[in-house]
């Protein structure tokens, strides 16, 4: 049976151009560090690549430190901003991802921002806390939301902290390659970005460095990386993901994917509406959300029904549920906004998706559903 | 010009078997947390990568934890003993790897350990360590040093821990995949392991935990590795590390690679030791220190020309010195030995190393280093 895979905001295809580089760099043997042909030229290969994924986001080269994923770009920035100032609290909205969460609540104390039910971290809440006497470690805004593509007011909250001079981390791990990012002009102190999100490479992604900042490193034991991300360098990720950037950033890709995600998760939403009891979770408006992921509420049916059923039609699709995963609890991002994760659905297109798997949903939601609703009357 | 790569130690190149799995992996697009079917494939692959590492290293799969890399599996040993035993100290020698120094050194007071000329750990400084009235929250042990290849009396030191309680970390990366590692038999609180030094890929390596023992996780956010190790799977990397670890463990092919290395390692000794001033680093008997790899001193010359001249010559290899690699500082390892890294060289073989590249260095290197001293003289 062909598949048909709505997950790509978990993981998205390899990109062609992000395979081809990452294979030809298999057949190099040398460490970056040493100063042989061979180490030499996978050395010059991993700063074109750093090249690239600057490109992509509007920094310079050397404001890119590779890392493993983006999970361990967000426990250095957290790691990094609790050291540099030890005891002091750090703030984060319900809706950040759970690294971002569980990085913080390890190393600080916590100080909750507020969202509405649209998921939108509220910039008012912000400005509030910065007034406040004890000031925080370091704040957090995702750019997006990762479950209900919700973009948030990240422009104004990195303001308002540069403005008092209060550390900022920007998750931009589910927005980078799907929206422009533009890191250098948001100025940022601590920015995490992961690959695998936009057609790269897994095991790999990178903290951005805003421009003059320092941080110290989460991973130590070596001077890679400028001495800011210690261990040997995953020469095939890293060079496949800067080819997933340089793919992006040529000739308005990004831009274009963009618009034709923007199509297919309108068709999605379509079908899906047209079955009685679906709503929209999070962000209504499209220019208010990620064009690439849609997330519905399917009233009556738990999620893990829907999820078995489309799978079994050929249709891969994602809940925030606790059956979805291999967490065992519900999304804390829609409890955060007050809804009802399991009978969550999360629909996401990327690169590679095409009207066939839009109308394989089409086709299947509604028989899935109905047949669902049906065993349990 | 044909090039004759003698680096394996920093690196060595992805093994075919490897390759074949990683990228066939590639194609992968699902997350191994999801329960679609593209989700539970990959899930299904890593566990079967976990088995054959698990095999390699005589250990249950479950004890098997895979990390971005042998850096970050020794950061996150250090990191969870420091957290259980807040405060105490941590035992090592001045023969470890840097990551565990560096690591070590931020989270907790260091207590050295002696070592004689060749590198070798002193077990009765231990024994008298752990007799001590203040416990350290961890030992550190390596399997094998890195620069020297000198075995290290890793059983005795472990059991000596073992016997007082005192968690003990040995940082295999080195020595995994190149002499057998009984990990089951050896009974560590924590090992760590690197693919690529085994012809692996890079970015991915393993925590091995002791059977019945936890560990406080680094990187946090997700409930990836049964919780003990937050972020998204690097799923080709681990793939190609179990199908390296599953070649190794096949019909003795690790000890027929050891047992070629020897002979060569050999005859690359011989060759240098017919050049006037060369003489050994660390462990002289072959039985005591790693097959695979040569450390010597070169009387009168400086490192950086020997490696340059190499180079030039088409033989990739390495020294202790501060020239030889991004680090600015020449061997600590080296220093600890009281030997003097600026005249070290060091020449490893490997899986894919042939005999045109052990005769290439023989034909290099007396009219190199010659070369250098007529300069001088």
């Amino acid at each position: 049976m062909p598949r048909h895979y709505l997950d790509h905001a978990s993981s998205t295809p390899l990109r062609p151009e992000a395979r081809a580089a990452l294979e030809a760099e298999l057949d190099a043997p040398g460490d970056p560090g040493r100063v042989h042909e061979e180490g030499r030229a996978v050395r010059a290969r991993i700063e074109a690549a750093r090249e690239h994924v600057g490109e992509l986001l509007g920094v310079r080269p050397r404001q890119v430190v590779f890392t493993s994923a983006g999970t361990e770009a967000i426990n250095a920035a957290v790691f990094g901003a609790a050291l540099a100032q030890p005891g002091r609290p750090m703030a984060l909205a319900g809706v950040e991802h759970s690294a971002v969460r569980d990085a913080s609540a390890r190393a600080a104390p916590l100080l909750e921002l507020a969202v509405d039910r649209g998921g939108r971290i509220d910039v008012g809440a912000v400005a509030e806390l910065l007034g406040a006497p004890e000031r925080p470690a370091l704040v957090h805004c995702q750019w997006a939301n990762h479950e209900t593509g919700t973009l948030q007011p990240v422009a104004k909250v990195v303001a308002a902290c540069r403005e008092v001079g209060v550390p900022v981390h920007v998750d931009a791990c589910a927005a980078a390659g799907h929206v422009p990012t533009d890191l250098g002009a948001l100025d940022a102190d601590l920015v995490s970005v992961s690959a695998h999100k936009m057609g790269g490479p897994p095991g790999v992604g990178a903290l951005v460095v805003g421009a003059g900042r320092r941080f110290k490193p989460f991973v130590v034991g070596g001077q890679q990386e400028r001495a800011r991300r210690g261990g040997f360098e995953n020469g095939p990720g890293i060079v496949g993901f800067g080819a997933a950037a340089a793919a992006l950033a040529e000739g308005g890709c990004l831009e274009r994917e963009a618009e034709r995600a923007r199509g297919q998760t309108a068709e999605l939403l379509a079908a899906a509406l047209g079955v009685d009891g679906v709503s929209v979770l999070g962000e209504l408006r499209p220019e208010g959300r990620l064009p690439h992921l849609i997330c519905l509420s399917v009233d009556g049916v738990e999620a893990e029904g829907v999820l078995i059923g489309l799978d079994r039609a050929g249709v891969a699709a994602h809940s925030g549920s606790a059956c979805s995963s291999e967490t065992l609890e519900p999304s804390p991002v829609l409890a955060a906004m007050g809804v009802e994760a399991e009978r969550s659905l999360r629909l996401s297109v990327g690169w590679s998706t095409t009207d066939d798997d839009v109308a394989a949903f089409a086709a299947a939601f509604d028989p899935v559903v109905a047949g669902l609703r049906a065993l349990r009357a």
